[in-house]
């Protein structure tokens, strides 16, 4: 079934304003009568489609879901800048496992620069993909997106603090990433940090290390930046989520 | 560095004469006196470039060195023939997460439809991508590829047999995947199933649990077809590979 993440004045006026009444009327093409799911991302609900319009589509609540779909623990994830159309992938996969929050973080190695004029259109656009990727995943909420610089970000609320730093991968360090992992306890924050395509500096990591990061390997081969987090979400999705 | 995979013949004669030969003098702009590694995916050895032509590149052996990048056990996908380009990103991202195996495979519900004329360029298209993730990743040896069709696979040979499936993640169940992965053995071979984007037929699943395949969700979200082996490979990694 479909899902669309409405806001909340949207869920009081049982109406559907947003974009969302193209892809209604004219993606999926429902009919009146139709079910779909609506969640202000607090609250979610089975819903009856009762009146499709060209600009707005009207509902009535069927009844109220239990959405468990999102993960014990808060992961945000701090990318390196990547090349071409990888962060669109990272945003789409990095959503279906369940990551809280992306940054897509301009560190000393990253080789896209972007005019500041163009920042808010990317922001929206990368918004944009979390949204639909949300929808298709049923999670209960759309995972925040934004652009950063590292050396300006305040990590200092983290309980878990990891980066992904390929030398651990050469060198077969094999235990940092289990075991802060899983000890990680329902709630916890942690933040993971994974470098451009050329790596991080091992000054960027000197710092990081004096914040508080852990270096770690995630296995014993040498990821691509646009793989690591999604080693990183799988692996704690099986940690903490699935049992034996 | 540089790793290269060549045949047997190419590290008796210590002469490179395959395609590597222009990526080491035109990507690379390798020189004379250069290090690579190189290796027969049973061997694998640091090299010095001797004389780079124009056909052929020669060497001289340094040292052997022991590459322990493989899992523990042997992971075969079997992915539900996609859509698109996404093939590409499950063989490069697979060969990096550590599969021993990838087979395309043309299921009731696949869209994709191939003109047998054009199987063996596929075939050959997949290898080549899987030799450049390898050299890439530092894996010790090129995962096969093949495209094939479910009806006619024999599973016999496999220890742990699972399917990837949606209905399991909209149930909650959460045991399956985590229990048969825990409980695997050094060299075990496991078979891991995966539909294309409609999903597995109802029909195929009756018939693969017949043959001793468990259904099992990766985690509470709904992964699109071309996430789901990256989460299988990642958690086998996780489990199997990383200690605490």
């Amino acid at each position: 079934m479909q899902k669309y993440f409405i806001n909340q004045s949207e869920l009081l006026n049982k109406r559907i304003i947003s974009d969302d009444v193209n892809h209604i009327k004219n993606v999926t093409r429902s009919k009146v009568g139709d079910s779909v799911i609506v969640s202000d991302q607090c609250n979610e609900y089975l819903v009856k489609l009762t009146k499709i319009e060209n600009k707005f589509v009207d509902f009535e609540l069927v009844n109220e879901i239990q959405n468990q779909n999102e993960l014990p623990v808060l992961i945000d994830i701090y990318q390196g800048y990547p090349k071409g159309d990888k962060l669109d992938d990272i945003v789409k996969h990095g959503t279906e496992l369940g990551v809280n929050a992306i940054y897509a973080t301009f560190m000393k190695r990253s080789i896209v620069k972007l005019e500041d004029k163009k920042i808010a259109n990317k922001i929206e656009r990368y918004k944009k993909i979390a949204k639909e990727a949300a929808e298709q995943s049923f999670r209960k909420i759309i995972p925040g997106f934004d652009i950063k610089y590292l050396d300006e970000i305040d990590f200092s609320s983290y309980d878990i603090k990891l980066i992904a730093y390929e030398e651990n991968a050469y060198n077969g360090e094999l235990v940092n990433f289990k075991k802060a992992i899983s000890n990680a306890k329902q709630g916890s924050k942690i933040a993971i940090i994974i470098g451009p395509e050329g790596g991080i500096d091992p000054k960027e990591i000197d710092k990081l290390e004096e914040k508080g990061f852990t270096c770690c390997a995630f296995g014993r081969r040498i990821l691509r930046t646009e793989t690591a987090p999604l080693y990183a979400l799988s692996a704690i999705s099986y940690e903490l989520e699935l049992k034996k």
